[in-house]
């Protein structure tokens, strides 16, 4: 049996029932730890679930904020140092990665509240979080206002990748089921995954093939 | 053994290696069938990779095009029409999915040419996928351009849901993997899923509970 829901029926939810569906109808999502610090050093952890690839040449990716702390924290953060990571999760560390989406004082580090170690790298003045065997430095480029719900997507150059070598491809895919990043759903479920297949190229009239054996 | 880019070595790398490296290392990504079709009634059926939940009040879903084509036919028919729909990907149709990627010339369906069946709900002049357990009706609402890569992000208000009623929780939370709904990684790994937990709403000082027998 299926259910359906118009827009009227999604309407008339419980305020909370409808964030629940229409945060996980759309699918398993990328989520990262958001390292960021202020001016005078106070650093700020938070977790993120609205990472998304917007291009490779220039090699960009964006995040989605939604008003309110302590998204708002990141952001203004991300806009007085220029910069901020992105930092994988695995099971090692997620309750610690959820937990980053309470409601610390602006006074506190989440780092410290959580239990999850900052760490530097040369020319980035932001901490990635030590645990997270994926790291990413990002440099802010681009700010745009969705007007539609006054949310904000927010567009970063990568400037910098930390990856373990056995999860590299030759080709530059990173197998990311070999380090256990975790995908989350909804706002509140996270899940490991097992890879089913990578096809190759589709053209017209051709059967695809399986990349799997090509490392 | 870790590896590192910054930037340079990022730019250095060879184009299709760049590529993947940058589509996989931002983490799992949503993944979902989009169909549209033109005033002319011809269908269009594309994979995308890069759907981003916007917000649930109102309900709000984004989609990111890059140039060219097959994109470009899919953002003519939604500007053309004003809906598009997103349909889930499990094992079961994941070759056709993947296939819908090769440029197929505009007067022929990627339905036909893959073998998906179009089918139409009152109200939504543009086809679902028939095949897809999870099917989401899209209402275009805003296009906005990100001028760093000449992308777009495209928001529509989400004004159908069709789901199996086993997969929803009563608190609105929709369980994907008890459809098998795939998540990917780069341009063309697919991956299931394993529950590993749903956690509690995150306050300073308060133990995480697990929410999953909570249905």
């Amino acid at each position: 049996m299926e259910k359906t829901f118009r827009l009227n029926d999604i309407l008339a939810l419980e305020r909370q029932t409808r964030t629940n569906l229409i945060n996980s109808i759309g699918g398993f999502k990328s989520v990262g730890l958001v390292g960021t610090q202020n001016k005078l050093g106070q650093t700020n952890l938070s977790i993120f679930s609205s990472i998304v690839h917007i291009g490779a040449h220039p090699p960009l990716i964006g995040l989605i904020f939604r008003p309110g702390n302590p998204m708002r924290d990141t952001l203004a953060n991300i806009l007085e140092t220029g910069f901020y990571t992105i930092n994988h999760i695995h099971e090692g560390i997620l309750s610690q990665a959820h937990q980053t989406s309470a409601h610390y004082p602006v006074n506190q580090s989440e780092f410290e509240a959580v239990g999850l170690t900052p760490s530097y790298t040369e020319s980035i003045p932001v901490p990635f979080v030590a645990e997270s065997k994926i790291q990413i430095g990002v440099q802010f480029k681009e700010i745009l206002e969705i007007t539609s719900n006054n949310t904000q997507l927010v567009i970063g150059e990568i400037v910098f990748i930390k990856v373990p070598e056995n999860c590299l491809g030759t080709d530059g895919f990173v197998h990311l089921d070999k380090v256990n990043t975790l995908t989350c759903s909804g706002l509140d479920a996270y899940h490991s995954t097992n890879t089913i297949d990578r096809f190759s190229y589709a053209k017209p009239n051709k059967d695809l093939t399986s990349l799997l054996s090509n490392g």
